[in-house]
């Protein structure tokens, strides 16, 4: 019985790849830092979990496909307070940034159309175009330049007949990058010029430092008709565990279809919903804690790794992550060699090898990935244990 | 700005099209006896709500892509009670039924292959075919012999290079029609003959009345290769809330490809899956209750349509829907009329036309689908109303 070509094409998670050699170290009893995933350890509000303790619906019946009304109602109070103006019509929840990310390829693409994104991306990505049939174009940006945008011969060169759209992750995973205004306006240009959309992925909101303001697609002037905005509660809140997202833009003609494409999955989980819109008031304390704690790992990994000799990192100014390039030629080989020999008091390190982030063949080899979701203690710890076993590779 | 021609094809719920009217006639004061979607009124286990106020983890994390490990491992005993023998391997957690089935079209079909379905079908098998670019082909059925499969020559000759399953829902929605194992039988050798996969969508599992016994996809000698099934707690639980289904195979490339498929998007809800895996023990006394009750709704309808002169209606032996073939032309006309004009007390009644059932054009115009989800009282008020409303129809 053969498979359909994109069930044998799909990729592999290449983070997942290397789990089993951090099963088979914990099993031996060895702690394992893990730097390789982007689940956050800050405590979800209280007031969201109180909402699953309260619960007192006899019958937990579905809610409408594009998300409950007074949810949607209250993410247009959330996204004012970010100068967004929206309007609830123009909001369709989602379950997680995921089914977000996979209706905006649906609406704007057919099969085989292409999606320009700047690499290394978000390798799920990957996944979603796997699933509604689109080629990912590869707009390669460098570790040298703090993963900023090329310039608009570069990226114009990618277009053909077949691109419906450029896609961005701001603030990125994995880069940690976060474009200016002035960036998104002359990427919006290229998009107006050459009839495309912009699909901007914007979980990491919040997770901008230096003083840095964010800057929303929804924002810019004249995108009303080109510009999708997918987001999630998955990070904002530390609630990855609930699935809720949501698909945003102001074209009504793409509120329409993916209204459609809603109605076939019937709705979003409906006391998740409930949850996250418990935290639509949350108190502005709430983020300022989070970001001077996120702020302040950022500065620890980014100095820890400024001690190491030959690699390449520009400081990176949002989300939680952070690209290393590294004086090695393989980031695959050492993390798994971190796994299975590399010890210090019995503890080792687990990154993310940067690879399956480019879709360039032979990109970011020699680069990985630390997300610093780990308290400022354990991070130093980390990171000692990862200066060290370099440094003991590099000798091999 | 040009969307995809599968975001301007995809079809529209052709339930939620008389939505505005129920609206409207709610806005005047009219009370509505739904009759009209799939949402049951019994209540939700109290030890699966439980579980939602009992959750006291300080952070709600992503749970593994392929479902939680302790669920699983518990569906697994769900099974075998119903002499269903599968491993945890066998097993993915998905957010509903819904995204099982866009797992099995996608890991089945490449763009273009077709699917051969029994109609009427599931209308939102229609959407989940859009978003995976697949082609329904549809199989016939007739209220006349309850919606019963036709013989092998009528099956296979819709067969060609591009077929790539049959997909059954059993118990049926909208027919309410249950499958002998005999036929499950009949339909697998023609899929073992011709290289086609079985999905089966059994969802309605539990609900199968007048003793019969259902047969699963999984319970057939033979077909590890080629079975695939779909699952969902929604109706099992009365949780279409909680968004929790699962998708199940013995084929491990299958299985290996779907969770690729399962890691683009992360996971499942995580508390819904801990309120899911609460009842997995749900004492058989449960079951043997609401079948009871769905049983005693059936027959109020049943025996009240049986009043009606010239109809075609067999009593249907699962799931709680029921197609009624009426002496008019045209039952969305009929339904529209009913919520716009027909009142009884100033009551009336809304059911779905049975039309977005089918795929072939003008087949089901004169159908109708009855969801017998309220209670007996209210039923008996429903159909003495629907009754009477289509006498006044039929004088028109």
């Amino acid at each position: 019985m053969n498979l359909s070509k994109r069930a044998v094409d799909i990729q592999a998670s290449p983070i997942r790849k290397l789990m089993p050699f951090a099963n088979e170290a914990k099993k031996n009893g060895t702690h394992i830092y893990h730097l390789n995933i982007g689940q956050p350890d800050i405590e979800t509000p209280q007031k969201m979990l109180d909402v699953y303790s309260n619960y007192d619906s006899k019958v937990l019946a579905y809610g409408p496909s594009e998300g409950l009304d007074l949810y949607r109602k209250n993410l247009v109070k959330y996204y004012k307070k970010h100068e967004i103006n929206i309007s609830k019509e123009d909001i369709i929840v989602t379950t997680a940034g995921s089914e977000a990310i996979i209706f905006a390829m649906l609406v704007t693409c057919n099969e085989s159309d292409e999606i320009i994104v700047p690499e290394p991306f978000y390798t799920n990505y990957n996944g979603f175009a796997s699933i509604s049939g689109v080629k990912l174009i590869p707009l390669t940006t460098y570790a040298e330049q703090g993963f900023s945008l090329p310039d608009n011969n570069k990226i114009e060169e990618l277009i053909t007949d077949k691109t419906r759209a450029i896609m961005l992750c701001n603030p990125g995973n994995p880069t940690g990058a976060v474009y200016p205004k002035e960036e998104i306006e002359r990427l919006c240009g290229i998009a107006k010029k050459n009839n495309l959309f912009i699909i901007s992925d914007e979980v990491y909101r919040e997770f901008v430092y230096d003083g840095l303001k964010h800057a929303s697609i929804l924002d810019i002037h004249g995108m009303e008709d080109n510009a999708i905005m997918v987001d999630s509660i998955s990070k904002r809140y530390s609630a990855c565990g609930a699935r809720i997202g949501c698909f945003i833009s102001r074209n009504k003609s793409i509120m329409d279809s993916v209204l459609r494409f809603a109605q076939a999955r019937l709705c979003p989980p409906t006391i998740d919903q409930l949850a996250a819109n418990a935290c639509i008031d949350i108190e502005e304390e709430y983020f300022k804690t989070i970001i001077e704690e996120y702020d302040k790992r950022r500065n620890v990994v980014f100095n820890e790794i400024q001690k190491i000799k030959n690699v390449v990192c520009v400081k990176p100014k949002g989300a939680f992550y952070i690209i290393v390039k590294l004086p090695i030629d393989d980031a695959e080989d050492f993390a798994k060699w971190m796994l299975q020999e590399f010890r210090l008091n019995n503890e080792t390190v687990m990154f993310a090898p940067a690879e399956g982030f480019y879709a360039t063949k032979n990109l970011g080899k020699n680069e990985i990935r630390i997300a610093y979701i780990l308290n400022e203690n354990d991070l130093k710890k980390a990171m000692k244990i990862f200066q060290q076993g370099l440094a003991e590779y590099l000798k091999k």
